[in-house]
């Protein structure tokens, strides 16, 4: 791991680089998406998501395993999850997006797990606030507009016997110097936090372990999550079951351009709460320009748009690469200056809010149909 | 603890003598059972069992809280428990016969809970020959006629939800110095046996956080088991939950006068399967003997019946007090041998048997009627 940056599924230190995120794909083992791997995610989905050309998700491990049992036939499905500890910001729902996106391509099922115990072992927060935010966060999740029928909101408490009653298994190879090594640990930490990576393991293997046989799991997620996986990888394979994929993100750009978007600081991201004015006025406000500092010195010299928060929320959110190639031109070259290119943004991020907001009611209306069962995986 | 002893639930090691005993109680903070308490027994309860008068009930904590509850007729409830790693012999029944008589004496609910997590999590066993003790062990256990109405068996697999759910909000407090501390463990140990503390702990609480009715627990164990309960008196008040009380015992007499009673070796104790003749042989070969080398220094000494497993084995079997001082006379005075005191003591064993065995049809029968549920406590 780099030295100036510290990632652990709980603290996440420095501001990384391009350079910085390289070198902890390769200190953690995973391997960078290069164009091969690309044209070959198309060759088999039929497509390639503009987050993947654009080095959002830019790492993983066994991807090729999980796109040959895909094109194979064989069962696969997704797994990701959401850690509820607050409202949930642009930066939290962006790669959900993306693992939409790749259930429907791949016509996998995707299993959610809301980690609700972890928070509350984190001590994060108290269980009846953490039972507010899972309900609050699923219906965030699920406006997206997932498909019902194959998409599984696994609550940990809610179904906490079948989490525990497999974790046990992974816990008889987790020993407390490898939590140490992987995840930061100390001796003061309490004994919930260490037991935590045997639950969150579990929805890695359910379905093999459960029907007996062979499901292969891919899992989306952001670098921080990575020791996890390193975790379950390793021991997966020491119970008889398959080894999970993940396809893995860099983090999601933040408002001010660094630090970590944080509820208790309602300028420190785009919540999804927000209303189209208090968006457009963070943009104006708060958010992190690559521009210069006057309109004249902009239309001499150009933009940095990849430092750029709203450039960088824009183009999460256009799903016409073209034109978000257009802009980064413009921007870039100096015929965009800041104000514009943030109204842009303002204006791309408050139409994705509407449409989650739109879709909210029907999420509330078929929250239960979503719950977490066996009977509905085939 | 005495250097020469080493006392955690997992391994005991060291046979124990009186002044040990008493040591290792004192140390971990318990206290004795002296005559006054044996009379506040008597007082409350109406009645005396033999182990407090015998001393294999020796110590305590915090009875005296306990028994003014149940006095002033608030609730209390008794909680043990059995981990099954294997076929019971008699040492492990003989507690469930202090705690029947403690429950009926009581009026009191009694919860069984069955640990089949921790003999798969310390790598005692796999989960297919857990799950075929859980049953044969419970059967064993309800086979000395437990009341179904008051008796609850909480299998630790079977319940995992309600488990973990709880188990969490004491793993906050439980950290990796302590339990190192308390239970002897170190890095290379797995995190399931870390956090498994936190599961044995529910029971002494589950009641008073489920009803928000303060439920006194009262727990009869043997003096390994202290360590948990040392961690659930120091956590529980902190999560808001009333400390459980204590009666603890030594440890049951072994068949050869030392070492630990096991499955794995059918000559180490009285297995409650053994055939009349099986349990014969074992006494007359393998009973540690307090008598003499021969019949004719026996007549002239005595015999030492402290130390002697088949005076042990039937004083606690045998419920009349007065018939066991009489036993106990004659055979130090030397008017008993050896072989008579085997002789009784294998007749007394046996017929303990049959009683389980003619019982056993009815705990099959009502086997389904014991498992816990929250509804059955008023």
């Amino acid at each position: 791991m780099p030295e100036d940056a510290n990632i652990t599924p709980w603290s996440v230190s420095g501001d990384l680089t391009e350079s910085q995120y390289q070198r902890i794909a390769h200190e953690f083992g995973a391997k960078i998406i290069d164009s091969e791997m690309i044209e070959r995610i198309r060759s088999v989905l039929g497509d390639v998501h503009p987050y993947l050309l654009n080095g959002t998700f830019y790492a993983h491990r066994d991807l090729d395993i999980a796109l040959e049992d895909l094109k194979n036939g064989k069962k696969v499905y997704l797994y990701t999850g959401r850690g509820p500890s607050g409202k949930m910001h642009l930066g939290h729902i962006l790669p959900f997006l993306f693992t939409k996106w790749l259930q429907e391509k791949m016509g996998a099922h995707l299993i959610i797990q809301i980690t609700d115990d972890e928070k509350f072992v984190f001590r994060d927060l108290e269980l009846n606030d953490v039972a507010r935010y899972t309900r609050e966060n699923i219906l965030d999740i699920l406006s997206l507009g997932f498909n019902p029928k194959k998409t599984h909101i696994l609550v940990d408490t809610e179904n906490a016997g079948l989490l525990y009653n497999s974790a046990i298994k992974v816990s008889r190879f987790v020993n407390v110097s490898l939590s140490k090594a992987v995840f930061g640990f100390q001796d003061s930490d309490n004994v919930g936090k260490f037991f935590f990576t045997c639950i969150q393991s579990v929805p890695a293997f359910m379905l093999t372990e459960h029907t007996g046989e062979t499901w292969r799991c891919l899992v989306p997620y952001a670098i921080d999550q990575d020791p996890h996986f390193k975790v379950s990888r390793d021991v997966l394979p020491k119970i008889g079951m398959p080894k999970p994929s993940s396809i893995i993100s860099k983090f999601m750009p933040a408002l001010k351009g660094s630090g970590k978007m944080s509820s208790s600081d309602p300028n420190s991201g785009i919540f999804l709460d927000d209303s189209p004015t208090t968006v457009k006025k963070k943009l104006m406000k708060y958010a992190f320009s690559g521009g210069r500092d006057t309109a004249e010195e902009q239309r001499k010299y150009g933009a940095n748009p990849d430092i750029d928060f709203a450039f960088n929320a824009y183009r999460l959110l256009e799903p016409d690469n073209e034109k978000v190639r257009k802009v980064y031109e413009s921007y870039r070259s100096g015929a965009i200056l800041s104000g514009e290119m943030k109204t842009l943004a303002s204006d791309t991020i408050n139409s994705f809010l509407a449409k989650l907001r739109e879709n909210r009611p029907k999420a509330e209306e078929l929250f239960d149909s979503y719950k977490f069962s066996f009977d509905k995986f085939s």
